[in-house]
């Protein structure tokens, strides 16, 4: 990612001190809880990597200290469902249908029409614009898709572009059947399947298929993410948002890493993802911004099912970049806890991108966090709206 | 209010240039809505007032010159209520709501306990820091209230410090009877209307109670109110939050400024806010933070109420500073435009608080302002819960 203020002139070992609260995201450490919760803690950088946690007054010495002054510290967010490869404004459109005006909405398409006639450097300028915007607000991994291209060349391109500034880059051909092919919906999963997904490939860690009424039914996702993994590409997918269908069960049963927006689930769907390792991410953004119905997150946790909480930011349905805004959201309106929310916005994102370096803050892992303007990571609940992310550390290096 | 990185430097007249959308509220400029929007705008500023708005192509010389970029401009957020004299935390118990845990919460009087405790210093920083936090996020006028002290020198202390900090200060020793009368509810709204609001006059400009089932009734709201008119404070009223009541109509019948909460109104309560001058304030971080049913903004106003937006910040209810928030929500779960919350939380707190002089960007009135990064005040619901007020200038000076 993209860095507003770098200050890398910091070098040797860094302590950062006097912590009211540290969430580790280790329950083998502090309060036993999920979090790992430590009260008075420390944590020392080295480098890039976390080589330290624990209770202030047993922090080893190190070449530099930062008072926390009594604050708290947080893994830097993980937001694993993120839509940032576009050109566009699609601002009227919100306004319009948040008015109660009609609009003619192109939807997804007004989108593909702009990020098509948009240069590399106008793609680019946007995207580390909206990745700076995250950055400081505390995410510090942040995954992105295509799928505002739908050719072959724009397609890559966008991949091209978002994999210069992030590992967490998916091939989402597959967002809608191209307007090239409104008549040929079984050709446009051949170009995504074959000579879309080759040029694809080499930028992207993952693919994901929007798996909905209107976009692709359970077979063509079935065929696109098998492609995309003989690729080399590993699954996830955009399953049961608007309706009941077959997605977060496709999910599962190929291991997809996440199944995303899981708004609409029958029993069977909740009992698959207890079952396997697909996560459920929750993406509450969009519910905000649409007005749709919220998803269960308590009716997931409660069948054990591990839940991921991000911002799905793009320019149609969610245009948040704020994890705590989700955060709150969640603890609102999806009955989810202020600890759940905050473990699923870090350590949850971090299992929705099969990460172990990230999403937590124990020793070997990358020093990606989130110091708090509040002594508790519950404000990010009880204080909704405020900008209380006051500095970022990205692997080891202060970006905010 | 306080300022973070006060620059006083600038001298003579200025201009604000290259606005993409400049929000007046004057209703006779630019586009003619209420919102009086001005397209590629500028605004002149001369000391502490507006000088001059209109299209950029007209803007007179000035003796400096700042580029918005492409960005918008609106007023700055007038926060009709708050009430920042506070001390203690809180966030336990507001943890154990969201999560379902039973907890002895006091609630007011929790913190009731910790403001009687605190020094003044204490409270002063505390209020401080929330004025500096409110001003970062555009808010450049801030009414707040006494109400955690209850006795006659806590009151009269908290006003006097409150008023050190803006001019718009209320008195609120009716925010409960204080745990010292609980035996005499009486016997406190006589201290009320007699000792302590002799002892707070000096230091407010307006007198509230909370009228509602376990607070004060009509009657005690009426003789509390006026009382505090006849010692030259101007009434407004908590009302109708929690239940129906007499609070609304007695707020018309006072001609009180403003009557806050409005959650539950009847038709009559509807239409005697219609028929008097008396705003009806809307704090939605409340019913956010309480999971509470929200207010119908809607239903006020088709019946031509004037509607004004605020935070109600506060440590128990609503721990929110932040006016774009409330914006997001009003226009996400109370049926308002992005333009009529906009409009309420600049030029409706300014009505609520019957000034003229701020919420509003036209010649004479204060240079209180700020600039988004976004090209629209849309945005402000577009993009919940992330900072998008980037610059902020209050009195002409630019304050972050």
């Amino acid at each position: 990612m993209s860095s507003t203020t770098a200050d890398a002139s910091t070098t040797g070992t860094t302590v950062i001190t006097n912590i009211a609260s540290l969430v580790t995201n280790d329950p083998s450490l502090g309060d036993g809880s999920p979090l790992g919760l430590i009260r008075d803690a420390a944590v020392v950088i080295d480098g890039d990597r976390i080589a330290w946690t624990g209770e202030s007054r047993e922090a080893p010495a190190t070449d530099n200290r930062i008072d926390a002054a009594g604050r708290a510290v947080i893994p830097g967010f993980v937001d694993s469902h993120s839509h940032l490869v576009f050109a566009g404004d699609r601002t009227q459109e919100f306004n319009a249908r948040m008015s109660g005006r009609a609009y003619s909405a192109g939807g997804i398409r007004t989108t593909v029409a702009a990020t098509r006639a948009a240069s590399d450097e106008e793609l680019e300028r946007n995207l580390t614009r909206y990745l700076d915007e995250a950055l400081r607000q505390g995410t510090t991994t942040l995954e992105t898709k295509s799928g505002y291209g739908l050719t072959v060349e724009d397609e890559a391109r966008a991949l091209r572009i978002a994999s210069a500034h992030t590992d967490e880059v998916t091939y989402l051909g597959a967002h809608i059947v191209s307007p090239d092919h409104a008549d040929d919906p079984a050709g446009y999963v051949a170009l995504v399947t074959g000579e879309m997904l080759d040029a694809c490939a080499p930028y992207a860690r993952w693919i994901d298929v929007f798996c909905e009424k209107g976009a692709f039914d359970g077979d063509q996702a079935r065929a696109i993410l098998t492609a995309g993994r003989a690729k080399g590409l590993h699954p996830r997918v955009h399953a049961n948002q608007l309706t009941y269908g077959p997605g977060v069960r496709l999910a599962v049963e190929l291991d997809a890493a996440s199944a995303d927006h899981c708004t609409h689930l029958t029993d069977a769907d909740v009992d698959a993802l207890a079952s396997g390792a697909t996560v459920a991410t929750l993406l509450p953004g969009a519910e905000f911004s649409t007005r749709a119905q919220w998803p269960d997150a308590r009716r997931l946790l409660d069948a054990g099912v591990t839940v991921a909480l991000s911002t799905d930011c793009n320019p149609g349905s969610s245009f948040t970049s704020s994890v705590p805004f989700c955060i709150a959201l969640a603890v609102r309106d999806m009955g989810m806890t202020p600890d759940e929310a905050v473990w699923s916005a870090t350590a949850g994102g971090a299992r929705a991108l099969r990460r172990t370096d990230v999403g937590r803050l124990t020793p070997g892992a990358y020093a990606d966090l989130a110091l708090l303007d509040a002594p508790s990571h519950v404000h990010l609940a009880y204080r909704p709206g405020v900008p209380l992310v006051r500095r970022v550390w990205r692997r080891g290096v202060r970006v905010v």
